[in-house]
């Protein structure tokens, strides 16, 4: 079993955040939406010096950034009109029943509480959105429960700036002392995962990071929930009729959604599957010529271009792999490229998600062939189908196969661009997740933080208010 | 990482699942409440047989395993009617809106999917509630995953009679081979829980055997959810004023809690804090007198004996602990103990569950040394308090504290007793459950066993029904 790993930074924070707890759980719905609404305002007051700092840590561009940004004050705003609204708590309540089935009923009234202090880890790529007053710190916030932000070493200084204005909307606020803080260094994230304070966690970020703090925080001698967005291999299928249909319209659009910031997506097409039709090799050499003309990748940190490139040479060094076309080069940056296979003999390098701007293209030989290639594939945030009105007969077998593997299925649309919405579903089977049941983005996230209590039989007067009759 | 382990009869049973999954996704709602209700029906018809084998094993007595079957094949209609409701699928459909906030949203609808196989480990004191064709069973089989049971060794002749019901009724329902089926033999639940095709598992038991069988599931190459319900310390409050108002009503109801089912409820009040005031103490006297009376314990099994001579041994051998009652003895049965104990210097042993006719009483010295002691409470089933109105600046403390430790919080009544209906929350923070956030009774119990998936731009023929427009 784990035990606690000292790090005097993280248990001073953790300690507070303790003290912290019962207090901002008890604060009302209202007081809570205040607060996250204040943080919303307060980023937009500072909109250009973090956005500025974010440009340069992250070289993600300014158009991007502002339209993140954006996204993050919705996020939090969203949670705000959430805890107004209230039904998130899925309240029930039940009056005594002395003619119930099985026996008489008590009184019964269930709703949700906080669970304690989260630990949240900021991820490279989004860092507004997925960082310090990112979604997974709103929903938790949200939620009743003091956040401990882990930084993200790709952006230390907009962490900084945003955790800033996260703590003085706090405080303006009347939330307690200790209801947010930032930590920092690699060994912040050990001592979070394994400190008895801290309740659940939440990460974005790669496999091998997100299973070493999930593994510590499963064996805990208190197991907690540990709430993981690891890595995703995003599949996308073209049928013969969608590529004879629209094969060059197609390629254009594919190569933009794998190219979309630099291939630094979680949602990124990774996987192609194509028939060896005509128009299916035409489509691939359409993208080919797309990726021939693509612009060379600034990527987001030294780490992850070092990532990319370790992917792109594993894939190069298979015998089954070849590669369709390389785009422009520059220095210190990173070259795009497209992969080819055979999808009746896909190698095992071919299921593993490369981060960047790259992707294989899988040649199927008929539908069967494509059939048998979905059983191999890993858990996923998202795929992805291009089909006709006559493919019908086929999408009976291929869409329940790949509803078992990914938590969204896209139709003749592209996985990148996840839309924060109640009917989002951001999240799938391992190693897409480690906690298939949850989503990080839309109003849903705030269930990973809260967990049911049922009183029975209370007296009025110490029911949390929305279980009053 | 955790390796399959080789166990010839669980592989050919989970080749069969994994096969069946599918085409018992698929059926429809209406036709798995069918077969719900066929199987409610079948242990009805034989209800005579299988209460007879019951009572044999276990020593329940007729009385209460026909009561417990009544509640099982209650169970298994609530579950067949919440198919037919729906809702516990929480759809959300959203139409295109091409000016929502951020970005133009596509069409979005979420929707719930059965996980897949489930493993389902019996418990030891309900041979049928929480057995065969349990509420795990039940809740497994209406999400669509098929599953498969590993017997419980203290009733496996009732375990055969239930699995044949099952299966028989599945059939005539005409599900598909393979959607049910029963293990048996210790090695059987280390196979289970790591072979590929087990997506989930639900257990019932000791805190020991639960925690080796959730190390086995997070451990596993690909992590699956562990809903595990191991045990609980259920600690009751008695208030100053409370003892005064009623306390000889109190210690004979309480008496009846602890020793009902010869104390071998998940839910048994384990630890009793009462007020070092005379009424206090006449509490503890009478509830003293009450153990000195009652009878001798046939408990499920040697096994479970075994653990609750050993629990007492533990408690009665540590210097801050005393005897206050014994009950009657007799040969091969338990003989009931109550133990007492100062709340203010509360033995590390007395926070641990001790399974049967026992409970620990704890004297605190003023509201202030009740408040301590319970900071130090592991996480529960449930806390029980018995106050007065008066009690209310006591309550405003003491509430959020217990709350903060358990699933469900019980006022002026006792936690034994666990009613099926939507507003119960049968779980709480670790070691009473591995997975906190959710139920094993009540319809709630569902979600475990189904995780979102949202379609994008889905045509209609290929949605699931509940999405269709």
């Amino acid at each position: 079993m784990t035990t606690t790993m000292a790090h005097p930074d993280v248990n001073s924070r953790c300690a507070q955040a303790a003290l912290a707890a019962p207090a901002w759980a008890a604060t009302s719905r209202p007081d809570r939406a205040a607060a996250l609404r204040a943080i919303a305002a307060g980023l937009n007051r500072s909109a250009a010096m973090i956005i500025n700092a974010a440009d340069t840590e992250t070289k993600l561009g300014q158009p991007r950034l502002r339209s993140e940004l954006t996204r993050t004050t919705y996020q939090l705003t969203m949670f705000a009109d959430l805890l107004l609204d209230g039904s998130y708590l899925r309240t029930v309540i039940e009056h005594p029943d002395p003619d119930a089935p099985v026996s008489p009923r008590p009184d019964l009234r269930r709703t949700m509480i906080p669970v304690g202090p989260v630990a949240v880890f900021s991820a490279s790529n989004f860092p507004f959105a997925f960082s310090v007053a990112g979604t997974d710190t709103a929903a938790a916030l949200a939620a009743g429960c003091p956040v401990i932000v882990k930084a993200h070493p790709g952006h230390p200084t907009t962490s900084e700036l945003v955790a800033d204005i996260v703590t003085q909307a706090l405080r303006d606020s009347g939330a307690p002392d200790g209801t947010f803080a930032l930590v920092d260094g690699f060994d912040a994230g050990p001592a979070l995962m394994t400190h008895p304070a801290i309740r659940a966690a939440a990460f974005t970020g790669s496999v091998r990071g997100g299973r070493a703090l999930f593994d510590l925080a499963v064996n805990r001698p208190d197991p907690i929930p540990f709430y993981g967005e690891l890595g995703s291999l995003n599949s996308l299928v073209v049928t013969a009729a969608a590529a004879a249909a629209r094969g060059p319209k197609i390629a254009a659009d594919l190569a933009a959604s794998v190219l979309l910031g630099g291939g630094q997506f979680c949602t990124k097409p990774g996987l192609i599957l194509l028939p060896s039709t005509s128009a299916g090799r035409r489509l691939r050499d359409d993208l080919a010529d797309q990726f021939t003309r693509a612009a060379p990748v600034h990527m987001l940190t030294p780490q992850v271009r070092h990532g990319f490139e370790n992917g792109c040479a594993a894939l190069q060094l298979d015998p089954g792999i070849a590669v369709l076309a390389t785009g422009q080069a520059a220095t210190g940056a990173a070259t795009p490229v497209l992969f080819g296979a055979n999808a009746d003999q896909l190698p095992d390098v071919a299921l593993d998600e490369c981060f960047g701007p790259t992707a294989v293209v899988a040649d199927y030989s008929d539908n069967d062939s494509l059939l048998t290639a979905t059983t191999r594939l890993p858990g996923a945030l998202t795929a992805a189908v291009h089909a006709e009105p006559d493919d019908h007969v086929l999408l009976a077998g291929l869409v329940p196969a790949l509803a078992g593997k990914v938590g969204r299925l896209v139709f003749n649309q592209y996985p990148t661009g996840v839309t924060v919405s109640p009917a989002m579903h951001h999240g799938g089977p391992y190693p897409a997740s480690t906690a298939a049941a949850y989503t990080s983005v839309g109003a849903a996230a705030v269930e990973r933080f809260l967990r049911p209590v049922t009183f029975q039989n209370a007296p009025q007067g110490i029911l949390p208010v929305e279980l009053r009759d």
